[in-house]
């Protein structure tokens, strides 16, 4: 039986002048772009530009929602009623589409940004805020989230799509979460490393911890990061790893279809 | 036989703990509501709340984009490329999509908000920005325009549906051009003198100038300020004199049906 | 002998065409104004604007610096570092030292806004930031706290002026902290009780909570809020009573060098 | 006799996550850095990074005001009243001496930012606002100029010191004025190019266009734009040859003084 894979990453993440990552060259090795909306970075001409991308990639596309945060990229916790943050993250996802249209492609998932993503894994009132949200403005949405996390459990609840990720390019714990980025090489910037990890995660369907447990975990999607600069040659290293061993890299939509 | 009429003004300008106009008595009297959609004022909370008492008073909704000028509230002239303010459009009627879907009801116009709108007037990139990004986004809007403005040569040009305004609170001069507000008399505060001249100008399909010159104009809609503190007394009265001279006071896609 | 007290409020919390309180009127109650620093309210428009009438009315004026939250008022907590909390409290500091020279009047004290103060009376790292950024940018600046808070105390700890303030309009639990704004009767809105209370509090120096406890705390200033609508009537007859009892109400300097 | 000359470039144009140029190799090449306040790039971290490194490298500092225009980089041409122009003026020239605190240095000029750069050297009102600012908040400032502008003539109106700029890394007109960056060679990106010009235009004390002509023009520092990637590698050459030539680099106060 072939596996199926997905591959995603975080994108449109420039603003105005600024420019961040390399999403040109990520797109021809994702197969799904979570697209920033305006609010933690991303405006309109670059949510478009990477959309045509997408497009041009077969690539499918997700709104990546964050606080009103352009200053701290949205990775800074903000506290706020939790209907009004369903209300920003309905905002994005609305804007998303607007410029989905210059594509001609539907947006197909969610994933939640930085602090707003960390935040909702763990408080039941901002994670059913994200699946409120989604649900309202189009119940087709996938949601895209940390599995075991409040957010899966609200998208659940809701009775939304779920899908889950594993991180190609971050080490685990024994309890199944991530290294936090202050401890060293929590962050995997060796391609061949990364490579070989992913097709022991995808082979055997779990998460690795840094001590070596192997942890069985359903996840139907690998995400890299664009904004280190070795994010490149990790996901482009893991994805021909992968196919090399047999796995077909699909989009989410595809993935969910299986 | 009976005649017809829209009655509009903008709305959803506050912001934050701001607040503008009066949102919830005007939206009792107009059948059309302009709602400002986060860049010039306008956020998520606010937007959401306009578009839900626009559908319990069966008011029609339209984006009012403007520029991403929160502390000039979309009034200052800003030069920048077309491309990047129809983005900029787009992007700001997918939102107002979105918060639609808390109502459960269609954006059915845009109209363009402030120094766009007067920028777009006169400027033919500019009006074609707009133009282009209604067709992309959804090409079933109407576009709501000054007559006779290079926004309806550009939305004509683009084969879009176009209705075009008058104003009830404002005068005209004998070009067909609004008065400046610097001129004294130029905003109409009196009802009953407002309320004259609506019926007037509905009965005869005409602006009328302050010289008293009357110039034949197709309208579909009247404009109301809320922002003026007369606002809301002068829309009540101009409403219930055509209704008195019977006139039916409809939404905006109502009267483009007819 | 006659005491001494100084009134306070925030003010030029509005914000290009948005106006909240009335800082017209409360510039002729209190002695002291808070001054908004342009990132949770409060453009240079009008921080120059109330920084003129302050000089007008011989109120003493302070940084009122928030975080950069204008839409949600600089009232949502935002966890950041404490050194970009220290420079963004900086920044607002000479923002307004800068708007002052209009006035040719110095700023005198310096008092945290909403969460950002809610925040730095509990976290030491935060309350050692804004005590720095008043350290670095002019070591002469009184910091107005709530007395008995890790702002007090990191002010002390840098060796800096320190004045505490107590409420005029707001009750007090018997641990001396203020009752929450979700319990009725938190807010004092009528006149005559705030009055009889602001006088209690000055003769006995101490503040009173909503059991009748009498907590002797010594304070230098008394705050009124002029965002509620019954702020103004409020901050009069509180500064009425405390003149028929004697006490002289003077600027915060001036408070302080006695 | 020794000549003399100041060498400047834009700095701290960064913002949040976002970074532009290389500030800090390009900090040891020229000897005034203008340095973005906070509304079209540059926060407070940002500034006091600058701020540090200016002062380590012996670098006098100036205030660099533009629009509140992060997604346009301050280049989108804003109107807007002349008196809150020189009120948003004045805020980013104390922001700036605000930062400056933690180097323990003085702000020692100012020169106008991209649009509204470019609008003052022609509008006579943008002109007057920009110099108001800067005598009212410190007359003693020295306000970086394009030499024949309305900026030098108003700066010369109200009496304050004048210093004006030559490019190195653009080419001129017959009319004395920059070449449009659209025509192909406006920007000069050879390092031998530019070294050989600059060394021409100081010892002429003479701008010299495209097509050959040299215009006598008084000027006291020479440009560098630290936004191209050539930026560096020219004002290196630019600066060594300078040297090589007999030239002194010296900061602008210095250069004022002789």
């Amino acid at each position: 039986m072939t596996k199926r894979m997905n591959i995603n990453a975080d994108m449109a993440e420039g603003y105005g002048p600024y420019d961040i990552g390399n999403d040109r060259e990520l797109l021809k090795v994702v197969r799904s772009a979570n697209v920033a909306c305006g609010l933690h970075g991303g405006d309109a001409s670059v949510m478009r530009q990477v959309v045509m991308q997408a497009r041009d990639n077969n690539v499918s596309i997700g709104a990546h929602p964050g606080f009103n945060d352009i200053w701290g990229f949205g990775r800074r916790k903000i506290e706020m009623r939790s209907d009004e943050l369903e209300y920003l993250v309905a905002y994005q996802i609305g804007a998303l589409k607007g410029m989905a249209s210059y594509a001609g492609i539907e947006v197909t998932h969610v994933k939640a940004h930085g602090a707003l993503n960390t935040m909702a894994c763990s408080n039941k009132d901002y994670a059913l805020a994200v699946a409120r949200a989604i649900k309202t403005v189009d119940r087709d949405l996938i949601h895209l989230v940390i599995p075991g996390s409040e957010l899966e459990a609200a998208t659940r609840e809701l009775d939304l799509a779920v899908a889950s990720e594993a991180f190609i390019d971050r080490t685990y714990e024994d309890n199944g979460m991530l290294t936090p980025r202050t401890i060293e090489g929590s962050v995997i910037r060796d391609p061949a490393l990364a490579a070989e990890r992913a097709v022991q995660m995808v082979q055997d369907m779990a998460i690795i911890s840094r001590q070596g447990t192997r942890m069985a975990t359903e996840f139907h999607s690998l995400c890299v990061h664009g904004d280190e600069p070795t994010g490149l040659a990790v996901a482009t290293a893991a994805r021909k790893a992968l196919e090399g061993a047999g796995v077909e890299i699909v989009t989410l939509p595809e993935m969910m279809a299986v």
